[in-house]
This record gives C-alpha cells, structure tokens and sequence, in this order.
C-alpha cells in the first residue's frame, strides 16, 4: 500500500451501447481539467468505437472477455475485439506489469443497481476505496465477483488497482441525465481520493464494507427447444440487493405460473433482467451479503 | 362502419430487440384458443425474425419505414427488410386491397408511453375503438401520428383498420412481466370489441376521445461536428404526455447547462429518450393535445 498511484485510465464505451461511460469520456476529453490532479496523470479510452458507431454491445464478441493471458497471447485471435483486446493491454499493460496503476471502466445495465463497483479481486486498496466510497455515496453498491482459482477476463484484469463501475437501471442506447451526472460526481470523488491517498493522507483509512459476493448465476426458465419460458416476477423486478429468501417469486411463466425461489439459504440477487445477459444464459446473478472490515 | 371484419393479424417483432411483441405472439401461437374468436379469423407473425435472432431493430433498414407503395413496388429494393416487407405485403395486404381487415402491430418503447396506440389515419373504427379502450383501461393514450399529404411508411397502412401498440418504458431486448401482462389484456379487449362489432351491438357507440396530434419532432442539441451536446433534462425525462410550456426544461448539456422549452404554444411530448431514435435525430416527438367525440 506504500506505492503511489502514478497513471490512471478511465475507460468507457468498452460496450458500445453504454452510454454514459462514452459520453463521459468524450466530456473528459473535451474538459481534460476537470480529470486532472496534481500528483498522477490521467488519461481516457473509447475502448470499443466500432461498437459505439454501430450503437451494439460488441462487433464480433464481448470485448469485456478477452483480457485473459491466453488469448491476449494467443495469435490465431483476431477478429475485432480479440484485435482491440491487445492493442489496449499494449497501451495499459502488459497485463502483469502494466504501466497504468488503477483503471476505472464505466459501464451501464439496464437493472436497477445504481452505482456498483466491480471488484474482481482482494486488493486491499480496492476495498479501503470501496469502503470509503460506499461511506459517501449511498447509491454506491459494492460486488466481489471473484471466481477462485480462474483468471478474470475482463479490461479491469490489467491492473491489480481499480474496478467497473456498473451504473443502472438504464435503456441500452440511451443516455440518462441523473445517473450521467451521480457517475460523474463518483469519478471525481475516486480521482481525489488517489490524490490523497499519493499524498500519505489515507495510509491509516480504515472501515466498514458492506460486500455482495458471487454465488451463481441462474438461467431463466426454458421449454424443451431452449426458448425463453419465463419473465422475472414483477415482484422481483428491479429488486437487486434486496433479500431473497425460499418461497419468494422469481420468475412468471408466460401463461401465468410464479416459479419461486426455493433453495434454504436466503441470496442476493443483482444484474436481475439485464438487457445482454439473456443471450449469456443469466436472468440474474446470486450474491451473498458480507460485512467485513478493511 | 356496417362492413364485417373478417380476417386480422396480430404482428409482432417488427423491430427485433422489442421483446413484449415477440413473446406475446410465440404465446399465441403456442395457445392459439387465446386468440380465437367465433366471428372472425386472426392470424399471427413475427414481422423480422432474423432481426430477432440477432437481436437487433433491423438488418439493413428499418421494416417500419418499408410500407410504401413506390417502395413495395420497386424491384430494386431488395435488401432483407425491403424485401420481407414485399412478403408481408403479399400475406396481409396488398396494401389498398388487402386481404386482412385490421392489423394489430405490437411494439416496444424505451420511453414512458404506457399503452400506447398510434393511429395513422382518422377511419372512424379506430377513433371509435380508441375511445372505447382508452375508458376502459387509464393506461391506453391515443398518438395521431398523421402525415397530411404524405403517405405513411409503417406495417399499419396496408390496412385502413388496425393500429401500432407502443408499450413502455422498456429497456430495448428486455421482457417486463407487468407490461406483458397489460399488452395481453389490451389485445384480448380488442379481439372482444370486434367480436360484439361483428355482432352488431357496437354500431351506435359514441365517446370521448383524447387524441394526442403530431406537431413535429425536436432533435438532441448538437455540437459543430454533428455530437449530441445535450441528455433528456432530469425534470422531462419520463414525462411523456405531460404539457411542458415555455420555459419549462427540456435539456441539460453535458456541462450542466439547462436549455429550456421557449415557443409560446404549449405541447405534448411522447417519445422522450427512445432509444432508437436517436439515429434518426430524433430526442421527443412533440403533440398536441385534443379533446374529441367519435
């Protein structure tokens, strides 16, 4: 924790049809002073511009799935994003021992889980920021989506510091004046917070987290030839971060049967009804509910 | 109005990422005694299917644009929506003298529209069936989306009966339980309304009617290089329907600046932050408000 933090990326646009990480970056590039700092350089990334031309997630796959070793490694990978994948772990990596120090990557989905941060690993300064950010910011939700022992496929994966920042509920394709301006207002609370933190002022920072940690994920109902069977239970809908407990709706068939939830353990449930996970096979993600003490 | 409707068509997934449509027709289609009355014969279609496979609004061009006649006529237009509209023209039409009396388009919106039925042309059967169903269900508004002079490009002008359905606000390759169960419900209310028309016993209908007339669109502010420069302003976001008057906020730039509403006649805007509209440079459609009797 005693190294300063000397470059960070903000990277938006990584999917295409998220918004307001794009329009973000292209108001940082426009106002560079307002992501300026004095003790370490900031620099911005449209990480997927064909993507955003064509307003889609992705040309050829999910961008945000290509940052393992091996296949940023492997040569026989180059359709565009496989292509774009190594170009930005060249320009903030290598992967391992990369030049940038902290990447922040702005995302959006279309459930309701206002300003989650995605951990995808332990850092302790990830989760002293975490705590603290989750401290100022009550909109602010914080996800372990830790797999043990599988490497993380996504941009974050560069470096040990930073995280996805997963900003909802809103439209594919459009952009949302609130959640615009809660992003931006978090940005900046992140980038004074490295400030301090270079200036010695947060070496002491200790607090509370409160941590929703990856279970599963759950499919929607399908019928035999693998078609959608079922819709959230409206009761369900919008619910992420909520409690869900057995016996609780989950899901309503299209001719009017509630499915329930009905495993013993109460859950967590986020990213429920996210536009681009149905064809990933994920009505929701399950979490558990962990308060801990950075 | 004496004429007997004996032949309609319930469209769905005329765009391919408006999911409400598309699995209340494969429902109709798996449970087609829903949709089947005594007096007359309903037929469902899934409108672009290789749309919905890649889920997407359309391939090469929007099918909802393809309707008219010059184009349905034009043996140069053959790409794959100019193409499947010629296929649909040839099932439910030919347009002028079609085959099918009314057809029923069911579409998705990001905006909040509620129920939202688009007429296309002033036939006396739909404002009457309007009337009817904007009493019976306080969702249901009325958009007379009229063109004088200029001939309408949707599935809906190969008939002089029917009408587009326009539900929201959904997130584009999304289902939303409540809405889907309200499309249904508005569907069932329509096949019912023309089983006691066939029947005779809605010849003397008369109401009120609150129809919501098109004035023009407005596009997003822009800036010197074509970029939006501007969002939905936060008080307006969601206010489809409600009367905005001069002065009252309609954007806010991505530096925070609000632009305000600043003609004298006071308006009604709907589609506010369709998500595909803001290719066609298009940010809110703005009405009129009138009161009729039909």
């Amino acid at each position: 924790m005693e190294k300063k933090i000397n470059k960070l990326a903000i990277v938006g646009g990584t999917h295409g049809n998220e918004f307001i990480g794009i329009y973000l970056v292209k108001k940082f590039e426009k106002f560079p002073d307002l992501i300026s700092r004095t003790n370490f350089e900031t620099q911005t990334l449209l990480a997927n511009p064909q993507a955003f031309e064509l307003v889609r997630r992705y040309i050829d796959t999910d961008l945000n799935r290509c940052f393992k070793l091996q296949d940023l490694e492997n040569q026989t990978k180059t359709n565009y994003e496989e292509t774009r994948a190594k170009f930005i772990n060249q320009m903030l990596g290598p992967k391992g021992n990369p030049e940038f120090d902290f990447v922040l990557d702005l995302h959006s989905t279309t459930a309701n889980m206002g300003l989650t941060l995605i951990l995808v690993n332990n850092h302790l300064f990830n989760l002293k920021m975490a705590s603290y950010l989750s401290s100022v910011e009550p909109d602010v939700k914080v996800y372990g989506s830790l797999n043990p022992g599988s490497e993380n496929s996504f941009v974050n994966s560069i470096c040990k510091l930073g995280f996805a920042i997963e900003v909802g509920p809103i439209a594919q394709a459009t952009l949302k004046a609130d959640l615009f301006e809660k992003t931006e207002r978090l940005v900046q609370t992140i980038l004074d917070f490295i400030k301090n933190f270079n200036e010695g002022k947060l070496h002491q920072i200790n607090g509370e987290l409160t941590i929703y940690k990856h279970l599963k994920v759950v499919d929607y109902p399908r019928s035999e030839d693998g078609e959608i069977a079922a819709m959230i239970h409206p009761k369900l809908q919008g619910g992420d971060y909520q409690q869900l407990n057995q016996g609780d709706p989950m899901f309503l068939t299209f001719d009017g049967q509630t499915i329930n939830y009905d495993e013993e353990n109460s859950v967590w449930p986020i990213f429920i009804n996210e536009a681009a996970y149905y064809e990933k096979g994920i009505a929701m993600c399950l979490t558990k509910k962990e308060c801990i003490t950075v």
